[in-house]
């Protein structure tokens, strides 16, 4: 399988950690060097890499504040000080915690860069293993043939869903929504499934519910940002409507999440990002006075409108979530 | 009241029909003059103006082609040509039927041109004291403050809607949905709301769901392209979602219309236009081989989602349309 360059678009280097910039992409594929900690947090903070980008950014900034803190008295305050900055930049995913706890519990103060990049890079590989068999359980569920509506950019795991379905021989289309105002539909999701040879139509956000009603699709399958404890699905704004109106025309919808949070009881336990509403109208063009813009990055899926979480070990019901932690 | 640029945005004049250019409104204010019949309806099938202004272009379009036959042995066979090309501009929406038949029924072949005019001005009479009743009955069914989700840009009536809430002394803000491709509601709706003095959020498409699920909205509220005996709204793409979701919220959905089509039993006799997916690829900036685009310009909402069709004779359930025709 040719892997697409979205699936390795976080690398560190001597000279900081380059991450491919998601916002001009694929108009024009350039990477920022973020040379210290703060770079780093702030290109998350701008969106520069966003999904399972922030992941990989924090894991290797993580190293970056390990060189930083070499000459430190107190090294490890200083990382955990570091940690908590990454995970202050964007509240809603709870990757970045796990990114920074990952590197946490493998930092030896006798030896801080080395143990921190072994954290580091055992993190990514517990994300790319993971990954690749939530993508495998997702692929079983997902007929012969047929088309999946997706929404926004689910990353490696749609990455591996795609490998899955190939190594499965099961030929399934992608419905992908554009994804306003940042268009990661149609910039990154778009492009990356063609980039792997899948047949791939972009619709707008507006046209999810004409297309689920049409009969045309077999599933809804999107990411995750994080699944709570009693089944609520929070993702990327506009899935709550495609949840729904999948389930007004009896589309199954699976949601792909590595694993559910089941440290979060509910919805309202999930602070949900707001952003600033000038970044709408900025998008839309709109600058007359009198406007104002709102924007949610995420939205809520209740679990009466989630059929399945799938998760690496395995599909679960949205009611069934205890059950992950007996799966080992 | 300050009327809206919109409210008065096809004229005619002696070197023909002026259409203000909704394409490029409100970055331009241009006005598209068309010097023929044939114009006209290349004007409509290239979105020039849409919603409620191919009404009025059709009708002065035939003040045209009167212009055109008035040397021809077969006027009113001419003009009936003239019509059916105007009919056949964009299929979904009975507006251009409707203007054409006003200015036909009017039409005297011994004056040709005088009759043609007094038709269509008669047409234009008749849809704004139309628009007016309708906004009034839309405002009855709005609470005092709170506040209302459109779509698109239901032109007239919501220019109407305003009209009445402010005489009415409600204070209804507005949220409107970006609406993709053409972003006829950032661009449209809300300059126009903002220019009547409304409190107005704009919102992408995909954000509507968590907006009807956050509490905040107090309805739904949309003009109808059609609606049929049955009680089906056919409206842009992206009204059915909305109105899907604001059902599972518990928010209604009021769709204005002046008149159900009762001749239109239901849905499957609507043709619903198909747009070039390439707009849709065009819109977004993706050029990528490989992807392809799909573009339902309407999409159909089913009676059990739909509260209220608002009518220029009051509102009424979805299922008692046949009671429109008694309540003269």
């Amino acid at each position: 399988m040719a892997l697409p360059v979205l699936a390795d678009s976080v690398r560190i280097a001597d000279d900081g950690v380059h991450i491919l910039d998601r916002r001009v992409f694929p108009q024009r594929r350039e990477w920022v060097c973020c040379a210290t900690l703060e770079d780093v947090a702030r290109a998350i903070e701008d969106m520069v890499t966003q999904s399972s980008g922030p992941y990989f950014a924090a894991l290797w900034a993580m190293v970056l504040a390990a060189r930083e803190a070499e000459s430190d008295p107190r090294p490890r305050t200083r990382l955990e000080e570091a940690g908590a900055r990454l995970v202050s930049t964007r509240p809603t995913n709870n990757h970045l915690r796990k990114a920074v706890d990952r590197v946490l519990a493998r930092v030896d103060e006798r030896d801080l860069v080395a143990s921190a990049t072994e954290g580091a890079r055992c993190g990514e590989a517990v994300y790319r293993r993971s990954s690749r068999v939530l993508g495998e359980h997702t692929a079983a569920l997902l007929p012969d043939q047929g088309c999946a509506l997706t929404h926004c950019w689910p990353d490696l795991y749609l990455v591996e869903l795609v490998r899955a379905l190939q190594e499965q021989d099961k030929r399934v289309r992608f419905a992908c929504t554009e994804t306003r105002p940042y268009a990661q539909g149609a910039r990154l999701t778009a492009v990356t499934l063609a980039e792997m040879g899948v047949d791939t139509t972009l619709i707008t956000d507006s046209m999810g519910a004409a297309l689920l009603a049409s009969g045309d699709v077999d599933a809804l399958v999107t990411a995750a940002d994080r699944v709570t404890a009693d089944g609520h699905v929070i993702n990327k704004v506009g899935t709550l409507g495609l949840a729904v109106a999948a389930h007004a025309f009896d589309v199954p919808f699976h949601a792909m999440v590595q694993a559910p949070d089941t440290s979060t009881p509910s919805a309202e336990d999930v602070p949900i990002e707001y952003r600033d509403g000038a970044e709408v109208l900025a998008a839309a063009g709109v600058s007359e006075p009198g406007i104002h813009g709102w924007y949610p990055a995420f939205d809520v899926t209740p679990p009466r409108f989630v059929t399945t979480v799938v998760t690496d070990r395995g599909p679960f019901g949205p009611h069934e979530l205890d059950r992950y932690e007996e799966e080992l």
